[in-house]
């Protein structure tokens, strides 16, 4: 089979999403190149064995909770049959379909939603721009992953467009706020995993058990309207000023298929309690970058960051946010907090870019942004590449139409 | 038929639940004195014209997203039934079930849960307690019922026992935090709303439209590990403070079995914005109190506190929630935050009852409390009354078991 080299979607991959054309229902794929494989048609030719029912759903709950011995079963059929030039590899083709021909529908039916704070950069401008320069960082920061609970309602797929939100900001130097359409709307770079197996209410996961409750990644745009946050976010933390969306990309990358770009995380100083340690490398080198394109304008890239940045790993922050006792369900999506790197051009947020407005970036058309502007269509990729080996996550995209 | 004049469940009331009895599956049921009326099985008798596969469900989602019309058209066929001396009344008593022959189960899933913190009295304790006694208030406060969003699947039905968490807190003046079982162990005495039916993401819900998307109301304990909680909770709100377990009651109120006990809510100073304001009485009066029964000891009632004190109205944390077009879900679940008194009697929970540990509350037995011992079992019960008209919510009861 025929992958160009640049493609997310070699066969090192395999992600799952769910897709229908028109006419048929959603049900689960898998990405390969520039086409999608049908798996439930696939089962019905006999080629697979796995439970259909699992398959013709308009999530991939019910298939990601039949293990990663099934899951990573499929990718290894589906890498057996797309390496074999002969009979199954045109077997596999007659269930083949066009991404250019899909809907791609939210992958996951999400159940909680967490969102952590796990970047020390982006920890670090935010204290530094907000509160004390000199000591940018909160005491808990480096001792815990910093994390709260998200809204799992408005979690959207790439291509779907939202609203600019209308909230309640404060003016400068008032003491009335005042109601209005956000003048702050900006994207967040994260990345989300997503929850293949439950746990109990009461058991705690620990460092060495997380990756086994880890299914995979996608991208994740948090949409933060800034002035509705900093108004609202005393004591209790963000709220309406995140709550109105949260877009993801459309296929879920396991966490098998990443497996060739592990590399060791940050030096953690102070040295973490106990339970936070762990053996073994836990960050991923994955290429992260967004883009704004303004309506009918090109796009231009404005952040270039990566993964590998991450102070907090993922099973740091699955083992914290269990050892109290609290329960993980199959579903459940936990995202990384905004990924910011060393360097001016690999920030995050346009809050840093910009550095709180004073730094207005300048776009092709002669615009300028500190913000966005209604029409602003914001672009997240990210792939990891090595020895030739690419894995990507395709990207999200989301419009940012006018308030209602 | 005959209901003690003490009953919670009063033929005003029919509350809808979940339960099962030895040997069957869970499914939608009434509670009438202490009996429970299995309504599927009235349904397959044909004395109740309700889409069976509605009510058996291990939740009420599926009935209430039926629809207003038909969960109070089914109240309305119940109280018909229930008066009717005769033929009905005999056919209905066939399909009685004793309460204490049932299991009650968690009678939602719960899809996303947010808890307000709309008590001025809780939340002036907290300031004069944390912050300043002079400006207990932050800023705004008065402007919007400031929430966050909670976790969702820790959420349990009354009689589950909890373990004492375990996490990170910071011993005084230490500058390292430690592990241990949380040494702060709190209740938290709320009543919450489920949502009844669903709104689009980019719509709001408005104060008047509000009360149509509120089904009942519950019980509901947010268990709070204070030390943890103080610890984390900077800059982004309570995570596992509170994450190990929210406790509810088992009965689903309806919001028109409480018709007859509106009350006008506090006077709002100074005046909301204009999307908040509303009209008429959107306050309940609503007794409530808190018990803590030490293990193998007798029960001591520590607050007595009524729902009428909640400065913000639950159509004003609907009509907040949605205003930036964050979409809700049937089976979200929305807390008031700690309903607090004007007096010392009617705290809502131990920080503010013993005012952080400085003032014991002596029990029955001899001992004292500052928070909750391993073994305690905290029991909140709510009731409206008025004119002869009892509607009552049982009781929501919890044991916390020593960590694990």
């Amino acid at each position: 089979m025929n992958i160009p080299k640049d493609s997310d979607f070699s066969i090192h991959n395999l992600p799952f999403g769910v897709f229908s054309t028109s006419g048929t229902s959603p049900r689960v794929g898998v990405a390969i190149g520039d086409s999608i494989i049908d798996l439930a048609a696939l089962v019905h030719k006999g080629l697979l064995d796995v439970p259909v029912e699992a398959l013709e759903q308009p999530f991939l709950n019910n298939f990601i909770a039949l293990g990663k011995s099934v899951t990573n079963g499929v990718r290894k059929s589906l890498q057996a049959m797309l390496t074999d030039e002969k009979a199954a590899l045109k077997n596999l083709e007659a269930v083949f379909i066009k991404q250019a021909d899909a809907i791609m529908h939210l992958p996951v039916d999400v159940r909680d939603y967490t969102d952590f704070y796990s970047s020390i950069e982006h920890a670090t401008n935010v204290g530094k721009m907000f509160r004390d320069p000199e000591n940018a960082l909160l005491p808990n920061w480096k001792h815990l992953p910093v994390g709260y609970h998200g809204r799992a309602s408005s979690i959207i797929v790439s291509g779907v467009d939202i609203h600019r939100p209308k909230g309640q900001t404060i003016p400068k130097d008032a003491k009335q706020p005042i109601f209005q359409a956000s003048a702050r709307v900006d994207f967040e770079l994260e990345t989300a995993f997503i929850v293949g197996k439950a746990s109990q209410l009461g058991d705690s996961v620990s460092t060495k058990e997380a990756e086994d409750y880890i299914f995979g990644m996608v991208l994740f745009n948090d949409w933060s309207a800034r002035d509705i946050q900093k108004w609202e976010y005393v004591p209790l933390g963000p709220f309406l000023g995140k709550s109105f969306a949260s877009s993801i990309s459309a296929w879920v990358v396991p966490l098998e298929a990443l497996e060739p770009f592990r590399v060791a995380g940050p030096t953690q100083e102070p040295a973490v309690l106990p339970y936070l340690k762990y053996e073994g490398k836990k960050n991923y080198d994955i290429h992260l970058e967004v883009g704004i394109q303004p309506e009918g304008g090109a796009e231009h890239t404005v952040s270039r960051s990566n993964f590998k940045y991450m102070y907090w790993n993922m099973v740091q922050q699955l083992t914290h946010h269990t050892v109290n006792g609290c329960n993980v369900n199959v579903g459940d999506m936990m995202g990384s907090g905004t990924i910011s790197g060393k360097t001016e051009d690999s920030y995050g947020s346009m809050l840093e870019i910009a550095w709180a407005g004073t730094k207005p970036v300048a776009m092709p058309d002669g615009s300028t942004r500190v913000f966005l502007k209604d029409g602003d269509t914001v672009i997240m990729r990210g792939y990891a590449e090595k020895d030739g080996v690419r894995v990507g996550f395709g990207e999200v995209r989301t419009k940012v139409l006018p308030a209602r």
